[in-house]
C-alpha cells in the first residue's frame, strides 16, 4: 500500500499538490469544507513581475515554468498564456531594465503598437509593458480538472475537527465524516489554515487581505491581453466576460478591509472599465469577496510544521505558485527532498 | 426607483426568487456567504412521485410545473426531461394506482421493455413504475443561470451578521462587507437559516438530514432516465458522469449522520453501481457531503416572519420546489399575495 496522504483544503494548491502526490504513488485523500472547488475568486493572473525580492521573483519564476510542465502532462489549455500588457508603472523603462535584468521577458512598447495589439482600448498611454509569458488561470476550472486528474478521493463538504499526532507523529484526523488515518497530511487551507494549526499550539500569523473580483456578463471579443491600466487590472474570459479584479486599498493591497460596500466598489470598477472600453454595453454578473491567504510577512508558508508528517502549504499568490508548489511539496512528502527554492519560505520564520 | 429586495442565500431557492423578483420590476441584491453559487451538492431530481400529503403532492407537481414556465422564458435546458424508471418500490401496481389517482402520468413497465429503454443495465426487476415528467437540475449550473440572467447584483462571500428593524419593519442587514438598506429580505439560507433568524429571537426548529453525492468520470453513454433501483439512485451527466444519491441510512433518509466514512460509503456505492453496469469502467471523481435544510415537520416553511418585510423560504427538495417557489414568494413580496398552495407551509406552524 502507498503512503497514505491527505491534503486538507480543494483550493488549487490543494489540488496540484494532490495531482503531483499522485503521480508519485501516494494514495490521496483530499478533504474540502466548502461543497466544491474553490480558487474560485481569484483574478487567476500568472506572472512574477510582481514580486517581494530576488529569491520571490525567482520562485515565481519557476512557478511560472511549472505550469508549462504541469499542461504538457496534465492536459493543455489549463493557461491561457495571453501576456499582460501595463501601463500602470510610474517609470515603465526602469522597471523593463530591472525585469530584463533577472532574465524576465518584457518590453517596452509604443503607444502605437498598442493601439494595434488592442484597438478597443481608449485611455492608452504612450508607452506600455509587454510581457508575453504571463498568463491566466481559471480557478475553479484549473482546480476540477487537477483534482479529477489525480485519481485521489476527493471529498467535499468535509470539515476538519482536529489533527491527531501520536508519539510526535501526524497519525490521523477527525473530520465532520469520521477519523481519516494518514502517514502524512498537508495543510493547504488557505485563510483557514491557521485556525487549523492553533489546537496544535502553533500560532501561524496572517495578515487580513480582502480582495474582489468582479465579472460582467459576456460581451464581444474585446480584449486580447491581461490589461493593468493605472488603477484597473482587467481580462476577458473564455466566454466573453470581462473579469476585474479590485483591492481593498486601491493599488496598494495592503488595506485590512475593502474601504466600500462591494456594490459600490462594483459600479465605480464598472465605471472604469467602461472608460477603457468605449461603446462596450457592460453588465454586472457578479461580485466576489474574499480573502487572500496571506502570512504575515507576505511571502509564502512551506514546509514541515509541528509534528512529524504535518505539511503547510499556505500563500499568496497561489495562482502563480500552484504548479511549483505542487512538484516541491509532493517530492518533500514522498522523498525527504530539500529545495532551495523553498529555504526561504519555511514555517519556522514566523512560528516562535 | 423599485422596492429594494435582498435575497440572502445563493442557491437554487434564493437563485430563483431573485430571477422572479427581478420580473416583476425589484431592485435585488443576492448575497452568498460561499465563493459562489451553491446548490452543487444535489442528486438534482425533480418530481412528485415522493410526498408526505396530499397538499405536498399538489405543490410538487406545481412545482414540476412551474419549471416548464421557466424554461420557457429563462432559456430551454434548464431542466433535462428525462423520465425516471424506479424499480425500489415494494408495490409498484398499488404505487402505479396511487399516484395515477393523483393525476400523476405513472405507469407499470413491463421487464421486457424496461431492457430496451436501459440496454445496459443489469438487475433489472419484471416491472418498473416509469415516471416520464420527470426530469434533472444540475443545480449549480442553474444557480449560475438564473442569477446572471435575474438582471440583479449578486455578491458572493458576503456573509450576514445581523438583521435590522426599525419599528417592527426591516430596514437593513449587517454583513462583513457593510450595511445594506432594503424594503424586503427573503431569507434563503438553506441550513443556514435557522441561524439567522435566532438573534431576531425566532426560534426555527431543523433536522439533521446528512446525505452525499457521489460523481464518477465520465463514461460512455449508459443510462437513459433517473434510475431508482433497490437501495440506488443513479443518473448520468451530460458529460457522461454517472452521478449517484447515498443518504444516512439506506431507504430511509431519515438518519441524523452519514452511517459510514464518505470514502468507504463512496466505494460501497461504487461497487452497487458496478452490479447495475457491468462492463463500464467506474473510477471515482468527487464525492460531496451535504445537509440538506430540512424543517422539522419535514415540509417547507415559506412566508412572512418576524419583523414586516422578512420572508423565509427554506425547505427540502429544494431543486423540485425552486421554480415554483421563486414565483410564489415574488409575487408575496411584490404584491402582498396569498397562494392557497402556500398556506400548510407557514413558519407560525413550527415557530411559537
Amino acid at each position: 500500500m502507498g503512503k497514505r496522504v491527505i491534503v486538507i483544503g480543494g483550493g488549487i494548491i490543494g489540488a496540484s499538490v494532490a495531482w503531483h502526490l499522485a503521480r508519485r504513488g501516494a494514495e490521496v485523500t483530499v478533504l474540502s469544507a466548502g461543497p466544491g472547488p474553490a480558487s474560485g475568486a481569484t483574478f487567476g493572473w500568472i506572472n512574477a513581475s510582481f514580486y517581494l525580492d530576488e529569491a520571490h521573483f525567482r520562485l515565481r519564476q519557476a512557478g511560472m515554468a511549472a505550469w508549462h510542465r504541469l499542461e504538457a502532462v496534465a492536459g493543455q489549455g489549463l493557461v491561457d498564456w495571453c501576456g499582460c500588457l501595463n501601463w500602470e508603472e510610474p517609470d515603465p523603462a526602469e522597471t523593463a531594465r530591472r525585469l530584463s535584468g533577472l532574465g524576465y521577458a518584457i518590453r517596452q512598447l509604443p503607444g502605437t503598437e498598442l493601439r494595434v495589439r488592442e484597438p478597443r482600448l481608449a485611455g492608452l498611454s504612450d508607452t506600455a509593458l509587454h510581457a508575453p509569458e504571463e498568463g491566466i488561470v481559471e480557478g475553479a476550472e484549473a482546480v476540477a480538472r487537477l483534482l479529477a486528474g489525480s485519481g485521489g478521493v476527493v471529498l467535499s463538504g468535509v470539515k476538519v475537527s482536529a489533527l491527531l499526532a501520536e508519539k510526535g507523529r501526524v497519525s490521523a484526523i477527525d473530520t465532520n465524516a469520521g477519523r481519516f488515518e494518514a502517514d502524512h497530511v498537508v495543510l493547504a487551507a488557505g485563510t483557514e489554515t491557521a485556525a487549523l494549526l492553533a489546537p496544535l499550539g502553533i500560532e501561524l500569523p496572517m495578515l487580513q487581505r480582502p480582495g474582489m473580483v468582479l465579472r460582467t456578463r459576456p460581451v464581444e471579443k474585446v480584449l486580447s491581453h491581461i490589461i493593468v491600466a493605472p488603477g484597473q487590472e482587467l481580462r476577458q474570459d473564455a466566454a466573453g466576460r470581462l473579469v476585474a479584479s479590485t483591492v481593498g486599498k486601491h493599488q496598494e493591497d495592503r488595506a485590512d478591509r475593502i474601504a466600500e460596500r462591494p456594490d459600490l466598489a462594483a459600479e465605480a470598477t464598472l465605471a472604469r472599465i467602461a472608460a477603457l472600453l468605449p461603446g462596450v454595453d457592460l453588465e454586472l454578473e457578479s461580485v466576489t469577496l474574499a480573502n487572500r491567504p496571506m502570512p504575515a510577512d507576505e511571502r509564502p508558508v512551506i514546509g514541515a510544521v509541528g509534528p512529524e508528517g504535518l505539511t503547510v502549504a499556505v500563500m499568496h499568490s497561489g495562482v502563480t505558485l500552484a504548479a511549483i508548489l505542487g512538484e516541491l511539496v509532493a517530492a518533500e512528502v514522498m522523498t525527504g527532498a530539500d529545495d532551495p527554492l523553498l529555504r526561504p519560505y519555511r514555517p519556522s520564520r514566523l512560528i516562535a
